[in-house]
C-alpha cells in the first residue's frame, strides 16, 4: 500500500470572507456606520497585535467582486482560538453590516516528502531548514500585498489517483513542482494548510505577492507540473489585498 | 453478483446543524438572549439526560466556519424520537435565533466483513466482541472532545466499482481499513452509521478526539488504504468541539 | 439499435414537499395557529378522500432532517388534477406557515422486461398479474408507515450505458433485480412512476415500509444488483413517516 | 477536423420562467389582486397578439412543482424584442406577486445534416420543405396542449465526443433520430433552438402534446438513440400546460 | 514537462453583474427612480470616461434572463482600480435597487504559442503586430453592439489533458483555432483574459458583434476545433447588449 507522508503541523488557520450589505451601509445613520468603522478596526487590531493568545498573526483584506468583500485571516494555536475570533467578530457593530459567504478552516502542516530526516528528528537537519520548516508552520503575513486564496485536493480518479501511487513517485513529483516554485522565490510567499477531516477539500492554499500578476504566473506555470496537471483538483479562488485596519473607514466609505 | 454483508443496526442518529443568527442575537433586548439561553439549555440538558425516552444519547457542539454555528446529535431508538427531539428544538425561544442550513439522518451499522460468526449468532462470540459491537450500535459520546463529521459513499466509477467486486477482496480491504484505525486505538473514537434510503450519502462518519491533529492525521492516512483511495466519494467536513449544555450562554455571549 | 421496453402508464403523481417556517410558527397567535391546522386539515382530509376527482390516493408524511418538514404525496389520473391539488393548498391558511423546497412529478409505469405478453394485450394474461399491474398503475398508500423517496435514472456513461445494452440483457438484470425485490415481500411496497421529460431524473421510487430499517436492507442490497451497482444514478433521498391529517396539529406543536 | 453542419436561424426565444409567491397573493387585498390579474391578463394579450413587434408568438403555461408555476415563452425576430417583454412584464402589478427563478435565452435553428441542399439555396427544395424549414424557425405555439422544456448540450466525453466524429456519422446518428420523431408526427410538436453563446447548455428543447404521456414515451424511446444514449447531456425539465391569457384568474385563484 | 507558453499581461477586468429588484423599482416613488438613474448614470458616464484612472475601458450592458439585468465591464491599469470601481457602484442610489447575482476577474493575456518572438523582444516584431497585441491588452469595446461572456478552462481529463500535452502540440491546435478565428474577421471582436489565480475557471471570454447570430455561429464553429472539443470547459454564459449611460432611465423605464 502507498505511505503517507510524516507531517507536522503548526497554526490553525481560519479564513473568514464577509460580505458587506452595502445597502444596509448607504442607508446606516453617520453615527452607527462611525461606531461599525470603530469596533471593527478595534477588532482587527487587537486580533493583528494577537491580544487574543499567546501567539499567532491576523490580517484584513479586500476582497475583489461577488464572492466577498473582506477576508479576515486568522492563525493561531488552537481551534478554540479560530471559533473564539470568529465569535469576537460576530459581537462587533461592523458584524451587523455583513454576512458570512463563506470561510476555510485548516492547520498549517508539512509534509516529509523531501526532508524525511526532518520529520525523524528536527535537529538532525540545519538551523536554516529548522527555521524554514518554523516558518512555515508559524507564517508572517506579508505587509501590504496581494492574496490569493484556492482550497485544492488531490485527485483519485479512475485512472490517475495521487493516493495510489508511490511515495517515492509522489516525492518525485513534489520535487519538481518546488523547482517551479523556488522561480518565484522573492515574488511569491505561500502558506500550504491542511484541511484534511475539517473542511471540504484537503488542503488551503494562500498566496501573497505585491504584483498580482506573479500569483496568475505561479498559477500557471505549475499547472503544467504533472502533481497539478494530472492530480490537482480545485475550488474557487479568492483575490484581494491586504489593507491596514486602520483603513477599513476608507475602504468601506469608497 | 457480489454478496452484500450481514450487517446489524442500532440506534438512529440525528446530525442537526443549526446557524446562529448573530444580527438577531447582537440586537435582541438581554430578556430574550436569557430566555433563549435558558430554553435553550433546558432543552439540551434534557436530551443529554435522555429524559425523551428509553435510551440513546445526545450532546451539543460548537462547530467553527460558515457552514454551521451548532451541532446537536441525537442517538435513539427509534426515527420518531428523532423527529420529536428536532420539533422540541423548534419550541425553544432559542431557535428563533437559528436556522438549519444541513442535517444528517442515518442509523448505527456494523457489517460481517470480518465477524460474520457475530451475524448468524451474536451468541456464538466472546463476550468482549459482544461488548465491542453493543458500542458501536449504541456509542457514548464523549466529553469534551473535538468531533468531525463527514457523509461518504462507495465509489461506484465505470472502472472501480465498490459494488462490482466480490465479497472477499471487499474483505480484505476492510481489513486493511481497520489495521489503519487500530494505529488511533485510544486517540480516535468513532461512530458509523447507514445512511443508505434515508439521506444522500451511503454512511455518516463521526470522529471524536482530543487533539484535532489526530483527526486530520487519521483521515489522511486512511486516504491511503485502498478502499478510500479508490472507492471512497466524500461530502463536506465539519469540525467542532463538544461543549456542556450549561455552556450555551457563555458560547453565545463570546 | 437497443429497443425501448413497452410500457403502460397510470396515475400521476406529484410528491409536494414543504418546510414548516418554523420561527412564523411560534410567533403565530393561538388563532392563527389554529386556523393554519384546521385549514390544513380538511385540505389533507379532502384529498386523502379523493374528493377532487373521480380516482387516486393522497397521503401526508413527516420529513426528517433539513430538506422538508411535510410531504404530500397526490396520484391523480391528469397532470390537471395535480396542478390543482397543489394550488389548493397554497390557499390554504396552512401554506402561510410553509414553502415548498423541493417536488416531484411523475406518472405511475411498468414496463415489458419480463411480461412482454401484458403489453401486447392485458387480457392475455391472468387475473392474478392484472391485478398487480394495476396496482402498481393506480397503488394504494400503507397507512401509518415509513416512507423512502428518491428521484434516480439509468447511468449513460462512457463504458456502461443502459440504453446502449440490448433488451434480453437489460431483461436479465431487470429480473434478478426483481429477485432482490421478492426477498422483501411484505415487508416493503414500492411505486415506481416515471419522470422522463417531466422532471430532473428518469424515475421516482417511493418505498413504504412498517420498519425502515427493511429500507436500509432494501436499498443496500439492490445496491449490489448489476442493474443499481454500474446502472444506477441516485438522487437526494427523503424518509419520513405517514400520520393521519387528523393528526397535522399534534406534528405542528411538537 | 470534423465539420461543423450549415445552419439556418429563425426567431429568438425566451422562456421566461415566474414563481408565484402566494403568501404576498393570499394576503393581498381584492382589489390589488384584481389589478394585477388584469395586467397580467393585458400584457400576455398584447404579447400573444405580438403587438409589440412586427411578427413572433408569445404564449403562457402554468407549471408543476416547485422549480416555477408560470412558463412565459416569447418568440421574436430580434434579441431586443425579447429584452423588451422581459423588463414589461415586471412594469405590471403581476409581477409584483412572482420571482423569476430561472429562464433560457436560445434561437430557433435549423441544422443541414439531412437537406443540405436547401442550406446551399433554399429555393433549390420543393415549397413543402420550404414551408416545413420555416415552421421550425417561426413556430405556431398549439393551443391548450402540455408542454415539456429541457435544455440539452452534446457530449464531449473522453470517449464519446459528439465534436469530435464525422460529419457524415453524425449525419447517420441525427438521421436515426429523425425517424423516431416520425413515429410521433401528430402527436407531439417539437421547436428546436440554439443557445450556443447564449444560455449554459447549447439547445432548448420545446415539446408540445395533447397528451403528456406522448412527451414521455418520445422523450424514453429517444433516449436509447445513439444520438441520445451517448451523445446527449440534459438539463433540468419542466412541465406544464398551456392556458389563454383570459384565464389567468382562475389559475391564481386556485 | 510540458512548457508553459509565455505570456504577456495588460489590464486587470472586472465583469459586475447586476440584478435590478424590479419589485422595488415598481414601487419606489418617482424622485427615488430619478436619483438612482441621475445617479447611476453619472457612474457609468464618468468611468466610460475612465475618470477614475490615467487609462482603461469601461461600458454597461443589458442582460437577456434571469442571471442578470446589467453588466458593467471596468478595464483598469491594476486591481485596485477595480475595487474602487466596485465599490463606487455601491455608493450610488442606483446601487440600492441592484443586487451582484455574480462577476468574474481576469487580467488581459497574451500567449506566445504562435508568435514567440514578441515575447522575447515586443519590439522584434512588426508595428502592425504589436499594435495588435497591444488592442488586445488595451481592448477598446465597441459601441451598440450585442455581447456574450462566459467563463472557461482547459480540460485536465484522464485522457484528455491539455496541460499534459507538447508545447508544439498545442500550438499547433491554437493555430487551427485562430484559423476558425479569422473566418469571423469584422464580424466578431474578441477579448481573452487569464482569470488564473484569481477567479473559478482559466480565462474569461468576452465577444461582440453586431448580430447575435454571428456569436452563436463563431462558438458552435469553435466547438469543432480540437481545442475546443476535447479540451474545452465552459462555465455559464451571458448575452446582452451595449447601451449608453445616457440611456439608463429608458432601460429601467421599460
Amino acid at each position: 500500500m502507498p505511505e503517507a507522508p510524516p507531517t507536522d503541523e503548526g497554526w490553525f488557520v481560519l479564513h473568514d470572507f464577509r460580505t458587506v450589505d452595502w445597502d444596509a451601509w448607504r442607508d446606516a445613520p453617520e453615527h452607527e456606520r462611525e461606531r461599525a468603522i470603530a469596533e471593527g478596526t478595534e477588532h482587527l487590531r487587537r486580533h493583528e497585535e494577537v491580544a487574543d493568545s499567546d501567539e499567532g498573526a491576523s490580517a484584513v483584506f479586500s476582497v475583489l467582486g461577488h464572492k466577498a468583500d473582506l477576508l479576515v485571516v486568522h492563525f493561531r494555536p488552537t481551534l478554540d482560538d479560530l471559533s473564539r475570533a470568529e465569535r469576537a467578530f460576530e459581537r462587533t457593530a461592523l458584524a451587523g453590516f455583513t454576512t458570512q459567504p463563506t470561510s476555510y478552516v485548516s492547520v498549517t502542516e508539512i509534509s516529509g516528502y523531501s526532508t524525511p530526516e526532518y520529520f525523524d528528528d528536527p535537529d538532525s537537519v540545519d538551523q536554516g531548514l529548522q527555521n524554514y520548516m518554523e516558518g512555515k508552520l508559524q507564517p508572517e503575513i506579508p505587509d501590504d500585498e496581494y492574496v490569493s486564496f484556492y482550497p485544492m485536493s488531490k485527485r483519485r480518479g479512475e485512472e490517475h489517483n495521487w493516493y495510489d501511487i508511490d511515495f517515492e513517485e509522489r516525492a518525485e513529483m513534489m520535487e519538481t513542482h518546488a523547482e517551479t516554485g523556488k522561480e518565484y522565490a522573492g515574488k511569491i510567499k505561500q502558506v500550504i494548510a491542511s484541511s484534511v477531516g475539517f473542511d471540504d477539500y484537503e488542503w488551503g492554499v494562500t498566496l501573497f505577492s505585491d504584483d498580482p500578476t506573479h500569483i496568475k504566473d505561479i498559477v500557471y506555470d505549475m499547472r503544467f507540473d504533472e502533481v497539478s496537471s494530472k492530480y490537482g483538483e480545485f475550488g474557487q479562488f479568492y483575490v484581494g489585498r491586504r489593507f491596514p485596519p486602520a483603513d477599513l473607514g476608507a475602504y468601506l466609505e469608497g
